[in-house]
């Protein structure tokens, strides 16, 4: 296709359309070294934990801040779909945004090179990722068909090549792989260092692990699934909370004909979070895995549902009708999918929601 | 996972239990280049056109060789099923073949280089994606989790990471890569540059379009479904061979578990073929396929379907019924497919399947 990613443009792009944001505990001396590519947008940053403490953050970069008592105060009982110390906090900030796009990032990754050495700028492939449509409906060997030096191969149906809209580019991670305890426990020492030069469409009706760690996201098309869940504290489950998210966007996505890709951008995985205490966190959903899958896998949302809203309270009437039998917790979870609904719509009245959002200006923080 | 494909082997593996099947028209000089890779194992040269032309194969090779009279001569009136003047005549080979593994190559691919400069073993590889597992019914994030240095990514269902056998491995090709006649003409400089170092198994329920010059798979498992159709002389259609063999391999692979995937190796593909010659042959496929890719993602098989054969055969009915409506072609193929069952039983008895066939010694040409 000659629809195709350029070289490194001049400018960034998107700079008024798109908002990253960092969930966080600590300072985010981390920025520094996203300095050159995060400068020219707005960072939303979603402090966990004590909200005494106070952050800092470099100079120089344009933000807001939401800590534990702004997100009380302006969801009010509300508030309590929004996990606390978990970074599943970070869905709170897709909420506050009223961008078109969303970048996250966790604080403990940097700035990754190539193979040729050079720094890798996450946050422009990604909006390439987000720019070029996806091909859920059949499967392309050499990859993303729409980019430079690349295209649909023989065989591949002519009516499906222009594709369909990108909702989710997933990005990857070199060095520290994101595996779950059991696997970090038996292979404390693995490094990922291969470093695959592909973005691709994960197929209509396939399921994927979505990690939450470098993640962009088109806030108009999916936003109101990208729900992190009822995780950390008070909850019986934690370090599931991309994954939920992912099984909803995904069985959404699929119902809606909207794409999801996975691949590059790497970013650089610091360190390994401590396998023992994401046991603790993460063995009921280990097993409870086992049965969400299938779940997700045989969900079908009815012809009526077109919006992403009505897709998503429809499947939280399912998590209830099914999923609630497995425990309880899934109750208490279907009930939050419908109190992230009811919020977001809240700071994301219909009309407005593509402008500037009045609410915020009143119920936001003062800018830093 | 710890089971992974360790470092070159000193010595080729499978070496008797793996044949490489090439159809030609012309001298084997390519294999000179291959000759590192290939001289252990042994070779099925499927002539195609004039049987009067003598075909040259560099001295050292282990070959048999099949020109059209000998097809005629040992399948008798069910050669029908054998297409002539086109390189779907190769999937006569692996019917003759007795030995569990088939690798095809087409005589104008040679050995590409990975990014390092060194030589890819392409064989090697094929036979390390056949002998570990596949993955289909989840999607890794870091593609292939039995490579060395990967693994399954938190989330990934346990239940899930056996994994299951796996069928078929396709690869991919530098330089020159497999577009239709219409990609060609628009694109006549468009080369094949990206090396993405990835094996990954296609999703249950996803199809692709399989090219049959880079393919390795398993005979045992999906051999009688490696049927590659009726093509070139008298037939409506060329080009199409390896997608037919491809769509019907992955829905037979899908009912029975077994897996199928692609990406690594890559061999270095030195000339397209001439694009005008090629949309003559292709023009009918482009719209007919339009059709086909519902027809086989829709296609299901009844649970009482066990075996390879009955799938297929199952898969024949279907044809018949449901694309015999598109065009009398796809009656005359439905037929084909059932005689290319009927021969392939006739030339592997169940019971001798494994073993090595006396058929053969008694209807084969002369070990050159």
């Amino acid at each position: 296709m000659s629809v195709s990613s350029s070289p490194v443009p001049a400018v960034p792009l998107l700079t008024d359309q798109l908002d990253i944001v960092i969930p966080t505990i600590r300072n985010l001396d981390f920025l520094e070294m996203w300095r050159p590519f995060f400068q020219p947008y707005h960072l939303i940053i979603v402090q966990d934990g004590d909200p005494a403490k106070t952050i800092r953050v470099p100079d120089g970069f344009d933000y807001e801040l939401y800590n534990r008592n702004d997100i009380n105060r302006i969801l009010g009982p509300k508030a309590s779909c929004i996990s606390f110390k978990d970074s599943a906090c970070r869905c709170f900030g897709y909420m506050v945004s009223k961008k078109k796009y969303i970048f996250t990032i966790d604080d403990d990754c940097f700035v990754a090179k190539d193979p040729s050495g050079k720094d890798i700028n996450a946050l422009q492939q990604h909006i390439s990722n987000l720019l070029h449509p996806a091909t859920p409906f059949f499967f392309n060997t050499l990859y993303d068909p729409y980019r430079e030096g690349a295209d649909f191969v023989r065989g591949y149906p002519f009516s499906l090549r222009e594709g369909v809209p990108t909702a989710v580019s997933h990005g990857l991670w070199l060095n520290i792989p994101d595996y779950d305890a059991p696997t970090q426990l038996v292979k404390p020492r693995e490094r990922n260092s291969r470093y695959v030069d592909a973005v691709m469409t994960i197929p209509k009706g396939t399921l994927f692990p979505m990690c939450g760690m470098n993640l962009a996201f088109d806030r108009e098309l999916i936003g109101p699934a990208m729900y992190f869940g009822l995780m950390g504290d008070g909850q019986p489950i934690g370090r599931y909370d991309d994954m939920w998210a992912g099984w909803c966007i995904k069985v959404i996505c699929d119902h809606l004909g909207l794409g999801v890709k996975t691949g590059l951008p790497y970013i650089w995985h610091s360190k390994a979070s401590n396998p023992f205490v994401n046991l603790k966190k993460e063995y009921k959903g280990i097993y409870w895995q086992e049965e969400l899958i299938p779940f997700f896998q045989s969900a079908t949302l009815p012809k009526e549902c077109t919006s992403v809203q009505n897709c998503y309270l429809e499947l939280s009437k399912q998590v209830r009708a099914k999923l609630g039998k497995i425990d309880d917790y899934f109750i208490k979870l279907a009930d939050a999918m419908i109190t992230w609904i009811e919020a977001w719509d809240e700071l994301n009245p219909p009309a407005a929601a593509a402008a500037e959002a009045p609410a915020k200006v009143a119920n936001g923080p003062a800018k830093k």
